[in-house]
């Protein structure tokens, strides 16, 4: 299968922008000798990164422009003013069929609203979802919607699964992804119609997908299943929860690791498995959040990221792109959504 | 201050009833000479339990029922059926004022049921909230709705976060708790307009705590408030998640701590501060989650949990006795209705 050969960067994203981005790039690279790619940025700002990295201009073309998303832009000002930012001009570059995929550490909101206008949704999917990377005792599982958008209806959840599974098949290569919807488990309680409507219509459907049912937080992290979804509220609010806790846990190692003149030889003598532990609990290793739903890979990486990080986000659209996921999904969805008829009117919570 | 008198137990709660009910029983009465116990629940099975701790049964009377709520009852079917049930009765004592607070460590659904009906809820109280103790970096904190409630309106956001003041103040001695409400960082996105209204409320309204504003699910651990508020089913799932990502961190650092004979060695060296750290995750040391907003003291003790951890559940409800928070809490809350003026017609989505 031949990989994707043009990847659209937003080189102004992030904290960092170039800083971070260029050297990303330049790590993606080593791994994939075969790409090139767009860099969206005021030139003057990115090339003294470039420069550092000589293979890397060879395959590298920067593509100026002095407008930038800040950070703090609300999503509507970004659409109305960024039409000449790197952001929009980077996801453009996919819309034209210039680029395989785009990555950028830019303003979540802003990326989102961009996405849609530009990229367009897939047909009967009215928001995209963002769907993550997160680490299992055993290996890695896929999360959606972790805060594109609050509350979602029963087809909306629907949806997540065959959005989910599609990431599954591309980026942890599993052809039929174990499935499990997220929900509580308190009995007769009022409130999650949806989520048990969704439930009834992954379990009664043929779909490519090994569809397990309900599942709770606590299995998210067990690896129960290779996509778990959930409305974006409570999966943001699990995602950084998760995150929390891993820090918290982190502090209370290196605490008990240093708590005494014989710990601290201990940790010595444990280095390397230690080291391993760290690893494992690297955030740059899963970073990388595809919008799906839209005609167009687009992937966010985290702000605050490195170019460690940076590059596995690139890694992510790289899967995806080499997968040809979109193809396969548009069609599921459709599937899907002859199975279901029309959707309600109501239109759900969101 | 004179603590609490009489406790009341549902001696056959939970996955092992008498056999944790009573020993846990037994470490609460080490702790407070001065209680005495009410255990309702089959006599001939809690009697040998009992005569394993002679000072215990000098300070117990069993009331003796043969019926039960099985873990797997519909709270409709318990509430139905079960009015000479351990849960019921053991419930009935509070209401009656022959015990100052119950503990069940039963069907959660069941016993909120029961709970609502024996106790009946505070003037302007639809239903209660389940609070829990969470721990923090810096020490415990406490999180509401934990999955009592599916959504939750704006107002009852605001009453949440009066109740988990009121137990902030009672179980962490802190008298103007720092209170936030957790909410997704997405700026723009529909749908959280309850969270919005709450906040609004919050901020304006001079209320009995220290609102800092909202917080995102990251920022729980880090100990950034005392208490937490967020609607039921995010709020479970939050719980949950944390509780996995905590089990899986545990699982790693074992790993890493295994993976050569000098990793194990290092362990050995480092044994005391391991211990300290595994004592900061124990769960049992933070078992017991109180219904709020009730006309009485109701204590939910994991059902899984063992003798030590049912005494955590004790010591909350002891806590809460002790302080009389209920009368505050009743006052606090008319205060609120008092400045919110009359509920909204709809209700919102629970």
């Amino acid at each position: 299968m031949a990989g994707p050969r043009t990847i659209s960067l937003d080189a102004m994203g992030g904290d960092e922008g170039p800083a971070v981005v260029v050297p990303g790039a330049a790590i993606a690279l080593d791994r994939h000798p075969d790409v090139q790619f767009l860099l969206f940025g005021d030139q003057a700002r990115i090339a003294p990164h470039l420069e550092q990295h000589p293979p890397l201009v060879e395959r590298s073309r920067i593509v100026h422009t002095d407008a930038v998303v800040e950070m703090q832009d609300k999503p509507s000002q970004a659409v109305r003013r960024g039409r000449s930012s790197s952001m929009w001009l980077s996801l453009d570059a996919v819309r034209k069929g210039e680029a395989d995929f785009m990555v950028s550490a830019g303003n979540t909101g802003a990326l989102m609203a961009m996405a849609r206008l530009v990229l367009t949704t897939m047909p009967g999917i009215e928001r995209p979802a963002i769907a993550g990377l997160w680490p299992t005792v055993s290996g890695t599982c896929i999360v959606l919607d972790l805060g594109a958008n609050v509350g979602a209806t029963a087809r909306q959840l629907a949806d997540f699964a065959l959005m989910g599974a599609a990431m599954a098949r591309a980026v942890l290569q599993i052809e039929r992804p174990r499935v499990g919807l997220l929900n509580i488990g308190v009995e007769e309680i009022k409130g999650v119609e949806e989520v048990r409507q969704a439930h009834a219509w992954l379990k009664e459907n043929d779909l490519p997908i090994d569809y397990v049912g309900f599942i709770e937080g606590d299995q998210i992290g067990q690896g129960t299943v290779d996509v778990v979804v959930v409305e974006g509220f409570a999966g943001n609010i699990a995602l950084k929860t998760a995150e929390g806790t891993a820090k918290q846990m982190a502090v209370w190692v290196r605490e008990a690791l240093t708590s005494s003149v014989a710990a601290q030889l201990g940790a010595l003598l444990a280095s390397t498995g230690l080291r391993g532990l760290k690893e494992r609990m690297d955030p740059r290793r899963r970073n990388g959040g595809p919008f799906l739903g839209l005609n167009g890979i687009a992937i966010k990486s985290h702000g605050g990221t490195d170019a460690f990080g940076f590059a596995s986000a690139i890694e992510v659209g790289y899967d995806m792109a080499r997968s040809n996921v979109l193809e396969r999904l548009a069609a599921d969805l459709e599937a899907l959504h002859g199975k279901l008829g029309q959707p309600e009117a109501a239109g759900g919570s969101s």
